[in-house]
């Protein structure tokens, strides 16, 4: 009975957190959830378009993952919708299709979630480990001010397009003269309330879970301050209404909802069209490399998101490979495009003291309520609002300070850091994240390839002693060649007074292939240089190795006891033999 | 003095190698140089048309490479010349140019070599450690392989295109019914002569460079068997010479050899055509990643023969880049297409004895002799006479033997060994080797990825113990999180006695910041299961790290010694608090 449940637990996390829900984190999830909503649903109206799509589809795309996501998801935070990215992909693979864009996005979206829930059920998650502390702070802080800065747009009220940090400024400075005061300043004050707002919190906040009662008052202030970017929101927009009755629009409003229920059914897998049939491996060919490429984008952008937002926590990578790709599964029946989270959402949802996926359950009923009771309230939401809302809650994401403890701790570690902030602003942050993992995989390889050995000349009392040559670390194939020409290069065994040379290789776990043949070379040559090796070895695989390369002659012992025995017997034995040999000779001199 | 010497030599291995120079070495170099001319000229001609080029340009590629190369090089075997491969690539990226694709070539030529000097001069030579022995001996075997079988169809007189093994023996038994008889006979017989005169070579040569006189039939033998390729070559030629004064032509021919001398000047860097100029930077842009892919390919082949070749001696691959790069940049001068090291050409030369660079001065001479003196008789070459020679070369170098070691030395290495064996034969051999070289890397992390952890249960006498964990293998930040789950899982931790948890980082040479981030995780989850952690621990980095994440009460030992000590301390501590706590419950008990 225990094993079934544990394992249910951990294929659907809801039965887990669920067990200790209470009522200050389902006020927190209501709060933020209808927040994300607000954030949300003005996102995907305009991420559609971005996408090459009828504006319904944004909303269509944002109703099933919040609702899939309470079952499957592990980060609160993580809000499954529409994003840039994925939209502009979509638009990408889809705007030439044979059989539609529309059917082609939907098709795209199950597809990039069959092959998600793939790699997670073969628990392709441990790719998650590749991607370090360094560059998940750097990811982070990167996105965090490329979004801020995507928002200042809308909050000076101006219009252009731009994706990156540097494109984004160049824009602004250049269209700055087009700024419209009454957003400009709607927008700034709405940023001063939510920081102000954000103090507050601090003040409320930590007597929550702390087991004391809190006052009424302090619960109150705690529940204002966590429900301020939704009143934010809820205000503006009632401004903006009152404004419109008496025929005045000062500000950038979000716009029309669109309504109309979506199609539930299955994604189009052939198509009849004119005398031709589209038959599902038609689509696929046409659909190319989008197959593979979009869900390794997704999956990339949610690592990233998941790791900002997990506080030092593991992921587990491959229960959110299944939760996503569920999402992106049902939401195809439902005319969903593939979706993703996001980080602005996540900062948003974080901001607004998110605790559980039950959250995504509220976001998903604001969209659906988008569609019936609030059609008509929607469109007065400003969008200098929403760019307050969004800025305030990313740029607390941003902490470069980091970057001194990394300093303290490893200065390596700041290059990879370094080469994916700077990447994620100019380039992007997708692209940004992925050269980061592959600098620090190359960071690794590098100091790998350069492994610690210690030479040391060892004299007890009044023997000739010996040289020790001891590999520190592990020895990969790509150092063998330089451990070999490091010892070669080395002083100590030109010197001819030193014949013994201990190589210990005790610390070494494994060696493959190429290293011992290497190892056997290096044996070689300093037999050569007529040196006498012993070997510190315990190893069965590796001694027949050397002893198959080497020869027979070769002295290995498993312990010191045994090595400094050995080099004794060795030592004694050679100065006999000189002993002799001088004898010889006297007797030749004699001779003679 | 002594410094540019030794550097001097290092630049230019002519200066070194020339010093023990002797007859023995300059008879086996001028049998060998010959026979690779002979090998050359046919082949270079072909491989032009290959390149889309008049077959002139196949000559005039195969001047420069030896006469560069014998200051230069490192490696005997390798004659820098024309390649099937980079015949293909030419041709690929030179086919639309505006400019012409004579110029196109000449300049990729000129433009790769300075891309393959600069890589050699900033020592990216160290990536060839990157190539290990399983991928080598798998990547020479599958070539020895596709050479020998793409060599068939002229051994047998029927004509078909194909790369790949696969395509190769598909199209030969296609063609089977197409075979001429006195091709296949005269190419075989060829085998059969070259065969048995390699064994009288084992007769001959023991007694070279042993010091010992040799009899002057003993020498003649040797001198034979190494001149064995260019003997059975001429008496092939002069038969078919023979039977064409009767007018009979029983065999497929090698044809007419271009006339004309190459037009020295430097590559094209512009062109003015009708009204337009046609600047350097567009024909850059229409060289496109010509520019990186051509030599990146060459420097691949190169490396892949190079080692091939070494019998297991450290290559200078710093020192080959530069000497190809050379080889390249002065060919183009000369007319000269993209060149590079081919592996048949090797495979001939080792098989005729080759000892320096300086046979490739003979074949060059040969070439020479091409155009001038032996213009005439060149084109008598039966095509199968050139197969016999090169498949006769080739199938020496296949060693699968070599799987059954791997076998015994480490399993693993079984996996990079097989895959490049295949995909070399499958998709071609030098995708093969860089898919071999990245599963190798992979393999790598994979076992970087799962450090050894020992978790041993400690007793000494009658004290209630510790639990010692020991990281055995270096720690890479993709690794962390796999040592904190594997202790946490632990069953030994998670009962209540053992409340000593020493951690031992004794063998860590270093550790990035995400390592050190994910152990202060470690202990802190050890702390909340109420352990006392002790670390064993000298890195003063790690060890301010670790008290930053885990707060001041953290025991921290350099030696053995002091975390002995300081557990002792900590049990007595805890055994003489316990019966203070035993008493004070005494107390209140005997006060109630």
């Amino acid at each position: 009975m225990l094993f079934p449940w544990k394992y249910l637990q951990k294929s659907v996390p809801l039965f887990a957190w669920s067990r200790d829900y209470n009522i200050d984190k389902a006020v927190s999830d209501l709060v933020a959830g209808i927040t994300v909503g607000l954030t949300l649903i003005p996102q995907s109206i305009a991420y559609a378009s971005l996408a090459g799509l009828a504006p319904q589809y944004g909303l269509y795309s944002s109703l099933c993952g919040g609702l899939i996501y309470v079952f499957f998801g592990t980060i609160p935070e993580l809000s499954i919708a529409p994003t840039a990215l994925l939209s502009l992909l979509t638009i990408s693979y889809t705007k030439n299709l044979s059989f539609g864009n529309v059917h082609g996005a939907i098709l795209l979206c199950f597809l990039a979630g069959c092959v998600e829930l793939l790699c997670g059920i073969v628990h392709l998650g441990f790719l998650v480990d590749f991607v370090s502390s360094p560059v998940v702070s750097a990811f982070t802080s990167a996105s965090a001010i490329t979004i801020a800065s995507s928002q200042v747009k809308n909050l000076i009220g101006v219009k252009f397009e731009g994706e990156t940090f540097y494109t984004i400024w160049k824009n602004v400075f250049e269209h700055i003269t087009e700024l419209k005061l009454a957003d400009t300043i709607l927008g700034l004050s709405c940023c001063a309330v939510l920081l102000f707002m954000r103090k507050l919190k601090d003040y409320g906040a930590p007597l929550i879970d702390s087991g004391k009662k809190q006052s009424t008052f302090k619960k109150m202030i705690w529940l204002f301050s966590v429900a301020k970017n939704a009143l934010v929101v809820v205000c503006c927009a009632a401004a903006a209404f009152v404004l419109d009755y008496y025929n005045e629009t000062p500000f950038t409003l979000t716009g029309r909802v669109p309504t109309g229920w979506p199609n539930v059914s299955l994604p189009l897998f052939y198509l009849e069209k004119g005398n031709t049939t589209i038959t599902f491996k038609d689509m696929l060919y046409e659909l190319e490399t989008g197959i593979i490429f979009v869900p390794f984008i997704a999956i990339l952008a949610n690592i990233g998101i998941a790791k900002a937002f997990a506080k030092g926590k593991a992921v587990d990578a491959s229960q959110e490979m299944i939760a996503v790709g569920l999402c992106n599964i049902v939401g195809s029946v439902f005319g969903s495009y593939p979706v993703n989270a996001s980080f602005s959402r996540a900062a948003v949802g974080s901001s607004s003291g998110i605790r559980t996926p039950l959250a995504g359950v509220y976001t998903a009923a604001m969209v659906f309520l988008a569609f019936t009771l609030l059609t008509p309230y929607f469109p007065y939401i400003p969008k200098t609002t929403l760019a307050a809302v969004i800025i305030c809650a990313v740029i607390f994401m941003v902490e470069l300070m980091i970057a001194q403890r990394i300093w303290k701790t490893n200065k390596l570690d700041l290059f990879p850091f370094t080469i994916t902030f700077i990447c994620c602003l100019v380039i992007g942050i997708e692209m940004g994240i992925l050269i980061g993992i592959l600098v620090d995989i190359i960071k690794v390889l590098y100091v790998s390839a350069r492994p610690k050995v210690s030479i040391d000349q060892i004299i007890i009392g009044t023997s000739p002693g010996y040289v020790r040559i001891t590999i520190l670390s592990s020895m990969p194939f790509f150092s063998a060649e330089y451990v070999r020409e490091t010892v070669l290069k080395e002083d100590l065994l030109k010197i001819g007074t030193h014949q013994y040379v201990v190589i210990d290789l005790g610390r070494i776990e494994s060696m493959d292939y190429t290293a011992v043949m290497c190892m056997g070379e290096l044996i070689k040559d300093l037999k050569n240089n007529e040196k006498k090796v012993f070997l510190l070895l315990d190893k069965e695989y590796i001694i027949n190795c050397l002893k198959g390369v080497c020869g027979k002659d070769l002295v290995i012992c498993a312990t010191e006891w045994d090595l400094q025995n050995s080099i004794s017997e060795h030592q004694d034995a050679s100065a006999t033999s000189l002993a002799i040999d001088v004898r010889n000779e006297v007797e030749k001199t004699t001779k003679l």
